[in-house]
């Protein structure tokens, strides 16, 4: 369930941008601080040619951006962020020829940072392909120079 | 200073993947653990579009990319191998219209794991954009099952 | 609902080790890839003499040796392991003069690496000091040298 | 070379804290964004029994701590901060019964993050036995609420 503000952002930031677009993701669902995006198999995004496997960086630009989501969702007055760090782990390949779905979750907003975890997946949940955890900052009007 | 196997893992691997051929990365230096490549600017990497700032997504997966290739350089015969986890530090947004440089330094090889670190920058390496440091599981043949 | 294997393993590993006793950890649940673990209190390890707010050292470690347990409690045989790597989020300080709980869970074990999560907490869980995400490395005895 | 800050900050957090104290970490050179610590070896920092090797804990806590250091060093004015995440990588087990030595750089400052690096060794700084990449939140005065 989405309010106005994580849309206004969610579609600034997964809709809007050239490098994501150029990857195919789509937002499912997002509010709440928590976010499903969604990314279709593409031929471009194949890291191993041998296999069909997409690349380790498609899965990592996803995650990334499906926290932002989330931590949009979670914020209770507009203002930008960015990522400050991120850690990905890398469970196993993703399956060729399949969707690949990322549950994210903004899990604190502190007054400078927010703190998310995400999850890769394809056909189960309980299966993931890979899992993140990052802290983005938050750029507030307020702050010092 | 390249040997044959850095040679062939890293066309295998930075030249044949449709991703990464997809983001435009080419290798400038290869051999002894370290690695140095270049990504130009190009407008389907942005991140931003108010700003044209390239997307972080497309840094990190440079940074696994060239660490990656820092792995191959440093390995002693020809296996596969995949990148296990890798955590990236977002130092400060690329300048737009500029290419990005990455270089990559494999520190240390075990029997099942590689490990790097990686830094991307602009104009100085001592401005960098971005910090990786990541484990890359070999996958030998010796390996029970 | 523990084995014997994790069992032994967590008796080795959090009762046996000196620097945990110093530490005064005990393990109250264990089982299934998951693990619950409680730290009292103490002066001895206080980080900030001001506030009585214990190091962050100290959760860390706490967080480490907790997934460790869980790993254990996730295999099918007995066999060495070890921390390969480890990322902390500090999401606030602990509160002084409370206990510490870590809750650990081993999400996937690979024939090299185990992969695990953990939070720490206090009142509630849902008000996590840190968390934790971390990977193992199993050490087998068919493995190559 | 170090300055007053960095010195006071620095007596602070290494010399002052409990639980370093407990562990028995000492400071060897600090200044420009940069520290060497020491920790000698203890029976009470044991993780292992059987082998007496060092609790990964105990290297951690000490890598974080020496990180914090460094960024005192580097701050050009007095202010509080604290450990935002860190990412540990254990390269290899310390040797019991030798010195432990900590060398840590701040690699940047922001307004409200500085980023670091370290590095654990024992003989020699080129076979490290752990690194740590971390960030720290810095607490302004003028930050809003």
């Amino acid at each position: 369930m989405a309010n106005d503000i994580a849309d206004t952002f969610a579609a600034a930031r997964m809709g809007g941008t050239a490098f994501i677009v150029s990857l195919g993701g789509e937002i499912l669902e997002i509010g709440g601080g928590k976010s499903l995006t969604r990314l279709p198999y593409a031929a471009h995004l194949v890291g191993d040619p041998d296999t069909g496997v997409v690349h380790g960086g498609v899965i990592t630009a996803m995650l990334d951006q499906s926290c932002g989501i989330a931590v949009a969702s979670a914020l209770k007055e507009l203002m930008p962020f960015a990522t400050l760090d991120l850690r990905i782990d890398y469970m196993k390949p993703a399956t060729p020829h399949a969707d690949i779905f990322v549950e994210a979750e903004c899990l604190k907003v502190t007054h400078e940072v927010a703190f998310t975890r995400g999850i890769a997946y394809q056909a189960s949940r309980d299966e993931p392909i890979a899992l993140s955890t990052g802290t983005f900052m938050l750029i507030r009007a307020d702050r010092g120079t």
